[in-house]
């Protein structure tokens, strides 16, 4: 993996020491321009000092040998490292007047170039296994650091994508649209393609894949069908990310569960975790269940009401794999022992007419203050949001409530995914 | 007040003179990049001169000691003059080869720098003193040059502004969006978040906005409750402006009334305004009438149908500020004597079933080419839009016709809003 | 016409030379900045050269009279070469270690500068004639280029495009939106105006526009009704985009159709067409048979079920402008004659209560592999889209199915048309 890092220019004459402190946030290929900040000084003179902006790609600190002056490595190829390695050439010797300083590149993240991933398309949780997951989070943590430190990150500048929403939901689809602005990309929205595109007037998905590839680099799909999204990542030609199929898949949204996890526990080895609330219907708890599998010596504790409970397939995927897990119907007890509390919606349009068993199952299994109390201290609340009155709000005040970095952490999961089906590791 | 100016920089040695003439749209902090235009030049030859555009920011003009030329001063400390004040610089002597000039910078708004706005969200009118209006104003007509000479301009580059709308109004998101992006900002955009969002689902307000300004470093939200902007910036750890929240406020409505009136009059202090039509229901007047307290010397006429007068709280302010009112129900008298006629359309969704009274109500005070007769020379017409037919389209070629130039003013408003929020004075 | 080109700029002083090989994508006035690609290198070594990205406008390449070396002709008015001309000048003698070379700039296509499109709107077919089409087309083939090679061109950045659709059509809409982007503007959105707008209120079609027009540089209007889009470019300062106005026009769409049988067979004079299905109601195929009679030799098809012939207001036109046509009902002796079959969707929509007319009009002309068969191996099969199943989805494999590439060739029209209304040739 051929890493990119900050890099360093020197331009040396006369009367003139230009100085380009450069700290590249991504390159990808000549086709991408990466800004980068610097000072320019004039030599023997703090008169010119000034930080600038620009936006070059693939710089490299080098200099001419007529200035009998030091080569400064090519940082292009340097392994793994951080900035912060940088450090140690802070100093260089003034020599002929050059003198070299790296400033305030400690932050900035490193990314990997040009190695295709190893996905075209993002359709079920099944497509990642545990090696893919964690250099996924890497990259995801990576994007933490952009997010924060250079609203002008442009990786995929001069991209486009199409969120081709045929049901509405705005938490995933801002969440996308968010990651790929972030990057520098582009957007073409549909809020509401269902009623509003030419399905309406009975095109086929293929069809409208066909035609939508051509205006887009990439596709992000929700659908209210199941398997809409494999058939759509079957016609086109660009990559396809499925943002939810109806009772089908949402597999953006169980890597960033996972992802999760691992931020705030710390590991996924050995973590012991309660699904709570809606397992029958859940896409969510379904997928997390899946991806949990991947990690060793993990327990699952299933809390739901008897209406919608985990279904057999699951727990004989479960058991196949040798991950341990239980029912309960003690939530205290459970919430005592986990590591995260996984809570869920009880969703009522499952339940059509029978109001009477949605009421029934929703107010059985509550995270509030005494859920709390018997949870450990490193232990988190998680829930794939919204919620109603499932956790109660009170709850939202402690630091274990980790259901809103979850949602953020959508941001990077996303951005990750975006940048690796675009422009690779 | 510390003001940013075009600034010049030049870079020269024994063969070659780069001159860089720089005029700096804006530059707020490090993290943001500028647009700059400038020329190139070889010393002693026109071969090589051209312009070029960039994005740098933060440029100084400095010149080397070693040239034995003039040291030019920083221009960023320049107190508060316009480019037009580089004029003076336009010819320094040439020494050394060295030749300096300042070319077309004359019209760039300069932009102060760093200091924080006083303000974290804009929720109502009551926000705005006669001095923060003032200041605000300022930095809007800035942004009118803005608008005209530098398409270009980034000075929001990698923010994100959310529309969050739970009640569409094209007119008000139009505007927004428009603002943020000619800033060089990014929009996510909700059209209908009542119906297509997660609220629909049943999560709060606060659940949302929790979950929306993770993705966005700004909210403009139009909500159908009142208060309802309030709840969202005091959950919300990024600044929320209301875009109109149900009967309650819509305070850039407001502030681009008063700014037009500013524009349009030439002066805020000793103006009469009229305010027609639906005085009861309209939070236009209604927030217009607060903010015109904050001038002296101001005289306000209500001239309404009697099911719609203006409410006895906003009478009793302005009687407590000792601005004068009075009622008047003879809009051609009243029209001879005013400054600004500012009429409103009779809202029918207020009337509900009685369809008689919204009849009677509607047709009662016209402004048309009659009225237009009887108006000074001077004097402005004004409509927060959309209209019916409370104005005739006749009056729309004559030059007191003001309620096109006061929508286009909304957005120099919001641009200004959008600046100071974001990356402040 | 002055095109612009790849340009090559030399810097050079004793230490350093500081090479830069531009390749200017495009350039329109000052305020546009541009991309380009180069090279840095130090003299007499290998050690700095890399690649890189910047974004200025209008370089030159020039060289000071002072280092002895060779003044490289500007390249901004070279007649019309595209970039292979510059091939002449790959290796420039080296001269007191300069050394000078252009690299990859064959693909990139040049644009010419300044001069105004003779449209200030455009509102329909009729506006175009054979030398316009002929100009705009050369437009749009360069924008395929751009397409492929320059994902950050950037000839409209800071130009902001409205799209005011009062009917939903999200593959119009996504089209002219990713055709802004593409070139590097900005878009703001309704997806559907006509339900969420001020509209809705009451407001006229003009007030709107009078109110769009200030916050856009072109508004790209879909209507409900035949003429709105003249209406509106009769009030609009800026240019306006008629994207179909109801039964009225769809001149976009008409020129895409021309466009594509150009590139598909490779000449429009002497072609035969047969416009297939509903060919009373779809205006795409009256607008394209206008459009055909700009040429010569041409021969037009009708063939269509009774209910929706081709009416005689367009048969009258073909005949004053010496265009052949014949109606017939056997379309696998048409096809076989035919360099395209045009066929088009029997819109139910138009059928009102008559399911049974419309169950018959629509089995009647199925374009299918036996229609295939027929057919010569050069011609093409044409579709606005959607399509539902009067093209079965086997003909879809065959190289002579046209329809998909006709969509994506909508996106280079559209760019091409963007481009001039907003820049000129």
């Amino acid at each position: 993996m051929v890493t990119q890092n900050a890099s360093l220019y020197w331009f040396f004459c006369e009367f003139v020491v230009l100085r380009l402190e450069i700290a590249e946030m991504a390159a990808s290929s000549s086709l991408f321009s990466t800004s980068f900040q610097g000072v320019m000084s004039f030599q023997n003179t703090n008169l010119c000092y000034k930080e600038f902006n620009c936006r070059y790609s693939n710089f490299i600190r080098k200099q001419s040998s007529h200035s009998n002056s030091k080569y400064l490595t090519h940082s292009r190829l340097f392994p793994n490292e951080r900035s912060s390695e940088f450090g140690q050439n802070d100093k260089f010797s003034q020599k002929n007047g050059f003198l070299c300083r790296t400033l305030k590149i400690e932050n900035l993240p490193s990314f990997s170039v040009g190695n295709k991933f190893q996905l075209t398309d993002v359709i079920e949780s099944q497509q990642f296994d545990r090696d893919l997951l964690s250099a996924i989070f890497e990259v995801a943590r990576d994007m933490e650091k952009i997010e924060k430190n250079s609203p002008g990150s442009q990786i995929l500048k001069g991209y486009l994508m199409a969120t081709l929403f045929y049901e509405p939901s705005t938490r995933t689809r801002l969440s996308f649209e968010s990651a790929m602005r972030r990057l520098g990309g582009e957007v073409l929205t549909t809020e509401n393609a269902r009623e509003f595109s030419s399905a309406a007037k009975g095109e086929t998905l293929e069809d409208t894949i066909r035609t939508v590839e051509g205006y887009s680099d990439i596709i992000v799909m929700r659908h209210f069908e199941s398997g809409a999204a494999k058939r759509a990542a079957a016609t086109a030609g660009i990559p396809v990310i499925n943002a939810g199929d109806g009772p089908g898949q949402h597999p953006t949204q169980a890597l960033l569960d996972v992802y999760t996890i691992e931020r705030e526990i710390g590991k996924l080895d050995g973590i012991k975790v309660a699904l709570v609330g809606d397992l029958a219907n859940g896409r969510t708890v379904r997928s997390l269940a899946y991806l949990l599998a991947r990690y060793k010596d993990v327990k699952i504790y299933f809390v739901s009401p008897d209406v919608v409970k985990m279904k057999d397939d699951i727990k004989d995927y479960l058991t196949s794999r040798k991950i341990e897990w239980e029912e309960s119907s003690d939530l205290m007890e459970v919430a005592s022992k986990c590591d995260v509390v996984y809570q869920t919606r009880i969703q009522r349009e499952r339940f059509g007419e029978r109001i009477d068993l949605y009421e029934e199952a929703r107010g059985k299994y509550i995270v509030d203050s005494h859920v709390l109390e018997v949870m450990q201290k490193h232990a988190v609340v998680m829930h794939p949001l919204p919620r109603l009155d499932e956790i109660t709000v009170d709850v939202d005040g402690d630091p274990r409530a980790a259901y809103f970095r979850q949602a953020k952490n959508g941001l990077y999961i996303r951005m990750a995914l975006l940048k690796l089906l675009l422009v690779g590791w």
